[in-house]
């Protein structure tokens, strides 16, 4: 049965989305709100609340990291995602591996099955968040883990998925279907 | 092994992500690039590829609809996607039942969980892409699909999810973990 809802409220029925691990120096944040934006130039956009100290970092305009990681880092994301890199060390009080970008001064975790490097291209502020879209100048990717052609391999990798309300999942490969186009 | 790619290519690692069906008149088109912005007031972006009719149609600025379906329909993303409402009407060779919105002249599909109506609200040309972002005047939503608190229930609601290079794939309601914040 279809409803009409006039109050708009969260709106969270576009869930799952990936969880991306954005950083820079040495923070991170997981978020849920992001998209790539253009395939030439290859830009990636995260929206980011002024409220959050990743704000004030990419408002630097330095550039940032963009992770991808698996199901099994869904307590990273709520361990992260509710903590203030103005307070702690997130990578060293939650015991994160990473090392600093070849470009750009970011984190590339250890366990990312892909880091984007993102040089910073455009901010817009839209509402209550900021779009921050970056350029991407070097991918780090598990080469193991992925398919040749720029794709992730569903059997070797689970990614992290949120869905809302403290709530994560991840795919089914099984469910797998290829619908080529006419 | 981590390997480094210095030519970025299509850099399509970070799928899944959902489809989107975005609507105005009679016309619609599938987006995989499309994110939340904003929640107060809520905005919703998607990004068009200048080519496309859908870009035509919603440079006019009155509004867009934003559709989501389940699994089912990877063969209706497939065939709106690589057909264009400049030659075929899409809705009525492809048999999509729809009815128009209340706010907005978009499409509201009769098989969608979710369908947002949205008023054009900002419009930025980034890359070979442009975003276009809407603000959310109305949902239509399947309600017993759906959990309390604007949630999608995952053990009703199977999102088409887009997994790059034609290849389409879904949750798997098994893996759903609550991470809950610090």
């Amino acid at each position: 049965m279809m409803n009409k809802l006039k109050t708009v409220g969260k709106f969270y029925y576009y869930y799952p989305q990936a969880v991306a691990f954005i950083g820079y120096a040495n923070n991170i944040m997981p978020a849920a709100w992001h998209t790539p934006i253009s395939a030439q130039p290859p830009l990636y956009g995260v929206l980011i609340s002024p409220k959050r100290h990743t704000h004030t970092l990419l408002h630097q305009k330095k550039g940032f990291t963009v992770n991808f990681l698996d199901q099994g880092f869904a307590r990273m994301s709520a361990d992260t995602g509710s903590t203030s890199g103005r307070d702690i060390d997130k990578l060293d009080t939650f015991k994160i591996g990473y090392e600093l970008g070849e470009r750009i001064l970011g984190p590339i975790l250890n366990h990312a099955y892909v880091s984007y490097e993102c040089e910073s291209y455009a901010v817009h502020e839209l509402g209550d968040h900021c779009l921050f879209v970056g350029k991407i100048v070097l991918i780090h990717v598990q080469k193991d883990l992925c398919k040749e052609n720029d794709c992730v391999d569903p059997r070797k990798i689970k990614p992290l998925l949120y869905f809302g309300k403290d709530r994560y999942i991840t795919i089914d490969p099984n469910t797998l279907t290829i619908e080529s186009r006419q």
